[in-house]
């Protein structure tokens, strides 16, 4: 199996590549500056330009692709119109991998291409309708993907990521925030956190990438841990385990409006067809990522 | 009003140059070759290359964009993994004309998007679910556009096309062949004709792309006449007005599998919102057709 991945040094990228190599996969990374994570050979391109993608397929001449490229930056990602170019640019990216022959087509897609007015997302029985600019491009490129691709080509299968922490993690999402905040001893503030959602560690988001490189399964998958968990349980968790549950102030920031009160998610697909399984539980995963935070504030 | 249109030398293209001259706009047409039908200034630019119509754009620095060309062959781009193609390039295209201050996108859309279980289409109430790679193509585009380009940058607006016909159609559609067939005195070998469809001159279609231009209206707009008719009925105008009913053969080709018994068309948006009124009745359209046919063939 050679794979060429986008988006290799992103947060979920280097953990995808050490799922793969952990399969004995040949990992190629394409990125616009040629780096690549430990285990990946990089190769300078541009997704964004049509001709320097098409090169390097050639080149690399990959059998699966595994496409985590996206304009990523918290905050301005949800409506940025250049999600209209990442939309282009992966249609582009897939037509060329199905030219030079490429057998199988790894996507991230989103729990947020669902109608968030449902509780409990499962793959074929949650209507898709995006609230956000966002969902509808990811959503508008899965339509297009499993339609062209089912009969004939490559084919797709598309992981939808729900949501995760891990080290390393950006700034303004909710776990390193408030790991970050507890470990220098700041107070957090948080909303009243009665939302629920399904957090997985990114090291079991790479490694489901994977797998569902590997197996057969086509169409959306959920990549989640099946245990949602209130954003309360899971602040209070870190205040656990940080030592410090006194800097926690539940309620100091309003819900956001139109705030989905749960987001879970059904995971049958994940582990029952990918037959994948979590190294991670909750409390584990949270442990890590504290520890991970701790010793890079000594 | 400055107007650049792609597909400008397609069937429809050319009434469309011709209604915009009609409403006094200064037309720029952008193909491979760089020719233009009569009232457009030709630019030399490939849709498919992302750079050259970035330069075509930056030269030309239109106000108004109409966006008519796709992938066409007949029975062909129904299932053309090209249309993929299509898409990526018709987002580059309008986001690059975002960036040069266009305001006013016009899209070539398809009665393909609805759900052709139902009979009558009205642009909000009926579902969206195409049952063609075609369909599912040009429904995402114009999710896309209208997401992304609704609270800011240029406004959107959608002309769904219905059935259409004329003089220099293609061969492969249903009044081109029919007529040909009957001026040469061959058979007419057709279904039994019971579907019922909403046909209009290719002019009318032009001249209403034309009024989406220039009017203020938002989102899709059915292009239709508002009068369906049986294949049958249309198929035995074209008998009566070629003088050789006698070689109609209705019932010699099978129904195709799953084909939609009705579609019809609401017209309230065109005719009301756009205030469009069509120049050809279904008589005088086909009329007008058949003689284009017969001076062609002497």
């Amino acid at each position: 199996m050679r794979v060429l991945i986008t988006g290799a040094n992103g947060f979920i990228g280097r953990h995808v590549v050490a799922g793969l190599r952990g399969i004995g996969a040949e990992v190629h990374a394409i990125s616009r500056d040629g780096k690549a994570p430990t285990g990946a050979i990089g190769h300078n391109g541009d997704l964004l330009d049509a001709q320097s993608t098409a090169s390097v397929l050639a080149q690399v001449q990959p059998t699966h692709l595994v496409h985590l490229a996206w304009c990523t930056k918290p905050g301005e990602y949800w409506t940025s119109s250049e999600n209209l170019d990442w939309v282009a640019s992966s249609l582009l990216l897939c037509r060329r991998f199905a030219d030079i022959g490429g057998t199988r087509i790894v996507v991230a897609g989103t729990c947020a291409e669902y109608d968030w007015t449902y509780d409990r997302m499962q793959e074929f029985d949650t209507p898709c309708a995006p609230a956000t600019p966002y969902g509808t491009a990811k959503d508008a490129l899965r339509r297009l993907l499993e339609r062209f691709y089912v009969e004939r080509g490559p084919s797709v299968v598309w992981g939808r990521i729900f949501f995760l922490y891990g080290p390393g993690e950006k700034h303004g999402r909710l776990v390193s925030d408030v790991v970050q905040n507890l470990i220098r001893g700041e107070r957090v503030d948080t909303t009243i956190g009665t939302q629920v959602r399904d957090f997985m560690h990114v090291a079991d988001v790479g490694a489901a990438f994977a797998a569902l490189c590997k197996c057969r399964v086509t169409g959306p998958v959920n990549i989640a841990s099946g245990k949602s968990q209130s954003v309360r349980h899971i602040v209070e968790m870190l205040g656990e385990i940080a030592g410090r549950p006194d800097l926690l102030n539940f309620g100091a920031l309003p819900m956001r409006q139109r705030e989905a009160p749960r987001i879970e998610a059904d995971v049958s697909r994940l582990f029952n067809e990918v037959g994948f399984r979590t190294k991670f539980d909750l409390r584990a995963g949270l442990e890590d990522t504290v520890a991970w935070w701790a010793r890079r504030a000594q």
